[in-house]
This record gives structure tokens, sequence and C-alpha cells, in this order.
């Protein structure tokens, strides 16, 4: 498949793009496999061998996206007549810009910074000990502004809307502002009302393992098939860290199973599948293009949350799931700890603690406000990083109202600041309100919507996302899709109410 | 890690190749974990993107190998000092000779003319119809004669040793032709004179199953294990058709299991660790360098002829094998359906038959040698295709005294053909050869082999291994390696000699 000549007329520049992109997807492809086998499969002592496949891997895509004719074929492509098609050309565009802007130095420093600060930050999370890691993260920082500003020279952006782009395309700071002002201003009082409410009934009183492994995975994958998980396109297997991986038309999603208690691993599983969903109802006509792509990070969280949070762990769902957790882990299914009751008030209960990944759904959005206003400051050098861990234990404080005894339970708990992931946090909560929104709207559509979730069918609920969100890839903005899906842009009202209905009765 | 400038000069050659190359080994890293996941774990549903990265990474590594200044800096890098720096510049011009004298087109052609038979060739052996598959086989077989004339006239050799020589470098014809004579004209009595002495005993009655599947895998580990196998550098998995891949550090086995026979799968794993010895015990100082890599295909079957064949079909092997055998699948090893005796018996019985790879290991060179006599004439242009299965039958018959009563278990049996994959067949028995000849050196060395392996102590033989032929790589041509362990080239003398002990009590 060799290139057309360099003077080939300006339309076929579309078609040669379109060729190189494929091969890109094809590549990215490959290194999703690999990820996932790292992950799971790949024996300790393939460690080297396996970093030199992957950066060979990622050299060889870095070098197909910035070759020397790309901007050329890029400005010479005329506009296609066709709107998928001249959707694929601005996602080209902009993906280009976003390699091209950062110098190739500045691209190594940063990823040899974040390397030494996540091996850094192993030891310092175990340590509790922030100013051994204070070096190397202000090394990160540092590398991390200097890519901001890079990027936010390139692509007429403010730094850290820079470094949001890259997960998020085209959200921006005035975008999140007001709504995480509000949900700061409105969530002490959620708090305290779910957890009144909480008070007026006891604790579930929970089945008693071991729960074997095998049954869960059985019971994993039941419940997969149940929300439209294709089976012949995916799989469900073990690592350390749950997630969603895998290539085109081989979605991997993982878990891990704890003898003792078998709701983690279900409601991440669940979790995975939203995410899985997702990636299985993209258009398979544009498989390895780029407006083939899901839409950013906050809308593939909001299909994880839509599942796990606004369905799973609904009444209504667990009215039709607890006999079938009860008979695959060989319970019965009419004791009381088996109960629909005793497994819903389980997974709705709130419980106000250190750690962002094991939190409940109402505090959630707490750590990450927490985050959002960390790393915009640190971004945007309205803080120096060695005030990080005061500062974030007072904002912990203010909002949760809990004292962070130690750094290793605040400040020093996440990978993405060492790791140089900043910007991401906050599509956690953009995802959350995102799912409330997109479940309202879906059950306007369809009233009967958690009727069909009690008798076990996500038919319905599969159907209009597909339509809704997964079919419409990266044709259109994210926010574009969120409107004509629910007639309003994201906000945070639907999501205040979900979370003042189900925790404070409301 | 960009190339030197054009004008760098030319001691920087062997530099820049060694880089290149070194990239070209990752891709194959990675495609041979891609390949792996698709035979043992991938999902039906991603067959066509997976085919798609396959087929991406395969062009970037052609891409590599062909690229326009490859030939002038194989030129102008001068012949290093260091004895390995110069063998691997030999083996990347080798490779590099072989790659550039197939024009693309040719290339593109031969492999879509080897795929349409592979699939006509599928229902052909199901409905045992030669005639069904002799307009596509004629298509791969006259393009695989034009890839052997265009690689005969680039390489200086006859077109059939330019087909062998991808598959055993330095390995011709001329070799072959006396040797395997030799076999043609001794085998027949060899035959019979095992059958005759295997009629002096009752056949051996066998422990009765089912034996679990989990059972056997873990055995499988054991022996693995037992036999040196680097378990933090490689894993045992499942597939259809059993096979050593994956990548360097990460040399990953498969078997198959049924629950009536653990023999087949046990075995299977014998001869795969073989294999997996030998890419566990490649220089790692030479990863992803040509010299570095297995020299040949027959040095490699011999590696696990070695072990399976040589090894642990023997009756030292089995006394010590036989209770651990009988303990992983909960068998009583007092009872005379687990002794050693039994289990020798039954893993050296010889039953002439239609399917090579059921053949065991006296009737199978009769099978090659057949296949190598009608691929050579078809190459040559001595014998048209549409004689091929009256030829195939009738020298079957004069070897195994058989008569073949249809195609499927004849001519049609071996994917080989319909795949392009000519000059491969007599790799195997090849390396059946020189395993007998490297075991009876290895044994010369230390007396006391045979008495180790009856002890389950495998390091006297893996570290001789190591010394002479693993630690060796590509340094030297196979010639020169099996000369070197044994103080001859190449023969059939020590594989007679073990025929003849070992079935016919001489």
């Amino acid at each position: 498949m060799p290139d057309p000549a360099p003077n080939a007329p300006a339309h076929d520049a579309y078609a040669t793009l379109a060729r190189r992109f494929a091969r890109m997807g094809h590549i990215a492809n490959a290194l999703g496999i690999l990820g996932w086998d790292k992950d799971t499969t790949m024996p300790s002592g393939a460690a080297h061998s396996r970093a030199e496949s992957i950066a060979t891997l990622s050299v060889l895509h870095h070098g197909i996206m910035t070759g020397p004719d790309m901007a050329d074929l890029l400005a010479a492509a005329p506009e296609p007549a066709d709107a998928w098609q001249a959707a694929n050309l601005r996602e080209m565009r902009r993906l280009h810009a976003h390699a091209m802007a950062v110098p190739p130095d500045l691209v190594e420093a940063a990823s040899r910074a974040a390397s030494r600060c996540e091996m850094a930050w192993r030891s310092a999370r175990r340590d509790s000990d922030f100013a051994s890691l204070l070096p190397s993260l202000t090394e990160v920082l540092e590398r991390t502004r200097e890519v901001a500003q890079a990027k936010a020279a390139a692509l007429g952006l403010s730094p850290y809307d820079a470094l949001l782009d890259q997960y998020d395309p085209g959200t921006r700071q005035t975008d999140i502002d007001p709504v995480f002002d509000r949900l700061a201003a409105e969530l002490p009082g959620l708090i305290s009302g779910a957890l009144e409410q909480q008070r007026a009934h006891p604790a579930p009183t929970l089945p008693r393992g071991p729960f074997a492994t095998s049954a869960q995975a059985a019971l994993g994958q039941t419940m997969m098939r149940t929300v439209g998980f294709d089976m012949t396109r995916g799989r469900l297997d073990v690592s350390l860290h749950p997630f969603c991986g895998g290539a085109e038309d081989d979605v991997r999603i993982t878990t891990r199973y704890e003898e003792g208690d078998f709701l983690n691993a279900l409601m991440g599983v669940l979790h995975e599948s939203g995410h899985a969903l997702y990636e299985q109802g993209l258009p398979r006509d544009w498989h390895s293009q780029p407006v083939g792509a899901a839409r950013g990070m906050s809308l593939h969280e909001s299909q994880s949350l839509l599942m796990e949070m606004q369905v799973c762990r609904s009444a209504e769902f667990m009215a039709w799931a607890a006999p079938v957790i009860a008979d695959a882990l060989g319970g019965d299914a009419q004791a009381p700890e088996w109960s629909a009751d005793t497994l819903h008030r389980q997974v709705t209960r709130v419980r106000p603690g250190f750690i962002r990944v094991d939190a409940d759904e109402v505090t959630y959005p707490a750590h990450i406000l927490v985050r959002y206003e960390m790393e915009t400051a640190l971004i945007n050098g309205q803080m120096a990083l060695r005030d990080l861990p005061a500062a974030f234990n007072d904002r912990i404080h203010a909002l949760l109202g809990l004292h962070v005894p130690e750094d290793r339970l605040g400040c020093l708990q996440d990978i993405h600041w060492p790791s140089g992931s900043w910007g991401y946090f906050p599509t956690y909560t953009l995802g959350a309100m995102i799912a409330a929104q997109l479940r309202e709207a879906a059950q306007k559509a369809h009233p009967a919507l958690m009727d069909d979730i009690a008798r076990g069918d996500f038919s319905t609920l599969l159907s209009w996302l597909r339509t809704h969100v997964h079919h419409r890839a990266s044709s259109v903005s994210m926010r574009d899709i969120v409107r004509d899906a629910t007639g309003a842009p994201p906000g945070p009202d639907a999501y205040l109410r979900h979370l003042r209905h189900r925790y404070c009765g409301e």
C-alpha cells in the first residue's frame, strides 16, 4: 500500500491521510493488546523486552504522525463534502497539532521525568514521605508546565486547557469552574443529608464468604452478557488494577477477585462493561480512523458510571440481580442477607473516607474537587508544590470533615500527578454528571426503562445509548452529543437530583 | 533515536544497522505476542482487526529492511574486528538479500495465492477432493517457483536450495540427498525389525481416564520446570495446534488436552519445552540482533526432538517420571498400568500409519522422505502437480507398506504446500538426526548423563546444550555448530544407531 506520488492531485490527500491514520490505528490496536497482556498474562522476566516493543511501536506511530509531508497533506486536503469525512479531517488536524506542538526533546524529557517520579512515588507513598517526592515531582510539574505552554501556544488555549484538551477534546476550565463551584457549595449538605437518612436504617448484614473466584468470574460473565457485552468481541480477565483495554473488536476488561467480598469485583465488572459497551458500539465503518474514536474521557467515564452507578446500584437492578447473584455464588436467595434490599443498601452505602478509589457515589466528587483546585493552581503557578500537602488536607477537611493523618492517605495516594497525567481528574466528575443527565433523558424517552432493568432487560437502554452516544463517535463535540441527547449542555442538575433522590429521599 | 546524518563516517554504518535491526527485532517480538494471542486467547470476532495489525507491523518491518539506504549501509560497513559483530553483519546481509531478492508484486501475489489456497485446502481435505485444490495449488506452486527462481538468481543457489535457505540457512540439497537416500534404503528393514521386536511383548495396558485438564496442566508445568524451563520468562497455555512462540524473554508454549489420554499432551509439552529451552538459552546480549537468533529450523527441531524423543521417551526418564505422573494424575504408582515399563512401552510403540503428525519415531522419517521427493520434483519441474496423489501414494506404499485409501490421508493432510512453505519438510528429519548426534556427544562428554535423567536431574544435559548449541546462536553455521559439538558434520549414523538400539534391540 504505497502512498501516491508527491505530485498527486490534492483530492488524493484525504485518501493518503486516511491510509496513514488507519496504519496508526492498527499500531494502536497492537499496543492495546500488548498492554493488556503486560497487565494480565506476561511473565515477570519479560518486562524489559515488552518495554522495548512498546517503545518501538510508539516511535513508529509518532513517526507516521509527524512525518515530513504530514502538514502539507493536512493543509492540501480539500474540505470533504461528507460530514463524517469532514469531521475525520478535523480530528486528524487536531491530533497532528497536539503531536507537533511539543518539541521531541521536551517529549522525551517529560517522559523520563515521569518514569523517575513514578518510581520515587512508590516508596514515597509507602513511607508517607512527601519530602522525598518533592524533587522529582517538581521536575514533572515543570516539564508538564512546559508541555502545557507549548501546546497552549500552538492551539490558542490556556495552559491548563491545553492539558485538559488531551483527555477531553473541547472541554475548557470555563466549562468546569461554575459546575464545580456549585458542587462544592452543595456537597457538604448533601453528604450530611445522606448520612442522616442512612442512620435511620440498620447497617446491612451481608452474606459471609468465601466466594470462589471461579464462581465470581462466571457471575461476572453472566452480568456482562446481561448488559449487552458481545463476548465474541471481548473478554473478561484478572489484573491488579481493573481496566478496559484491548483493541477494536477485541475489548478486554479486567477485575480483581477477593474471596471475602464479591460486590467489589462485580461492581467493577459492571463499571468496566460500561466502558466496553461504548467501545463495542463505535461505528465499525470508521474503525481505525480518528473520527471513529470515543469522544474523550468525560463521555467515556459517563458510560461506565451510567452502567455502574445510575443503573446497577439501583433498587430496580438489584431486584432482578439479587437472586441471580445468590444462585451463582451458592447462596440462599430467600435468606435476608441475599435479599435485594440488603445488597442495594450495601452498594449505596455512604461513608466519607480518605481514599478516592474507595469512595462512594456521594463523597467521590469531593475528592475530585480538591484535586482539580490543586492542579489548576499548580499548573497556573498560583501555588508552590511544597504547599500542596497542607492545602490538600485543608480542602479535604472543608468538604468531607476529615483530618488527613498522613500524606499517604492524602496527596500521595494517586499516581496521576507523578505519572504526568495533569488535567485528567475533572473528567471523572464530569462523567458522573453526564451519566445522570443521559440516564434522565433515556428515561424520559422510555418511561418504562427502569422496569425493563428490573427484569434484567438492558436492550432499551443499550439501544438508546447506541443511537445517542456510541454511534456518534467523534463526529461532533462532546457538548453537542450531550446537548443532542438530553436537550441541554453538560451540567450538574440531573446529577444533584439523582444524589438527592437516591441518598436524601427527596 | 534518529539515525546519523547520511554523510556520517562509514564506521557508524554498523551502529546504524544494529539500531535498525533492533527495531525490527522489537517489531518481531510484538508480532510473536500478537500471534500467540490469536491462537490462544483472542475472541473470534477480532480476526479481522488482528489481521490488520499483523499486516501493518509486517509492512513496517519489511519497510525498515528494504529502506532506500539499507544496501548502501550494508556495503559501507567495514568488517568488524569482533567475531560476533562480523557474524551479525553477515546475517544482516543474508536477511537483506533474501528480502530484496523478490519484487514486491511477487511477494504480494505469492501471499494472496497462499491465502486463497489455504482456504480451498480446508474443504478439499475434509472432502478428500484433490481436484478441487488443483487450480489454487497450481497457482501457489507457480508463484513459489518464481520466488525460488528470483532468490536463486540473487543468492547464487539452485531454486530448491533458495527455498531451503529460508528455513535452514546454509543447508543444500547436496547435503540432504545422500542422507535421505541412506534412510530410504535402511528404513523398511528398520521398521520391520521394530515391529518384530514389538510382537515379542504384549501391548501395554494403560491407566484409564478421565484425567482432569487442570491436573494435566499442573503436571506439564512440573515437567517444564524439571527440564529447565524458566517460568519467569515463559508460559504454558492451550491452543488447537501445539506450538512454541512468543517473544524474547517471553517464550510461550502450548498444548492441547484430551481427558482420555494424558501422554499426548505431556509429550507435546516436553517437545515444545525443547524448542523453548533453545530460545531461552540464546545469548541475551545479542537479543533482537540477527546473530542472536536460533540457527535455523533443523537445529531448532533437533532441540525439541532431543528433549522429547532422545531423552523423555527413554526408559531412564520414565523410571523417574512414572511415579511423578501417577501422583499428579491421582493414579496408584504401584499399579502395573502406571509403571515405568508400561508408560515407556507406550511412548515407544511403533505403528505404521497414514498421518505424519501422529507417526512414531521409527516411521516418521518415511513421511518426510516422501514429501521431500515430491516437493523437489515439483519445484524442479520434473513432475506435474496432477500426478502428485499417485506418486505420493506409491512412495508411501514402498516405504511403509500401506495403501493410501483417500487423499485426505495422503497428500492433502499437511498445510505446508497450500500455505507456500515449500522447502520446510526436510528440516524435521534433519533435526531428528542432529538430535541423536548431539545426544551421543553429550553422553560421551558426560557418561553419567542418563543416570542424571533417571533422577530427574536435567542440569548436566542443559548445561551442555547451553554451551555447545544455545549460546552460539547464529554466530557460525549450523554445520559448524554440529561439527564443533560432535566432531562430525550432520549425518545419519547416530540416528540409525539410536533407532536400532531402542527399537531393534541391537
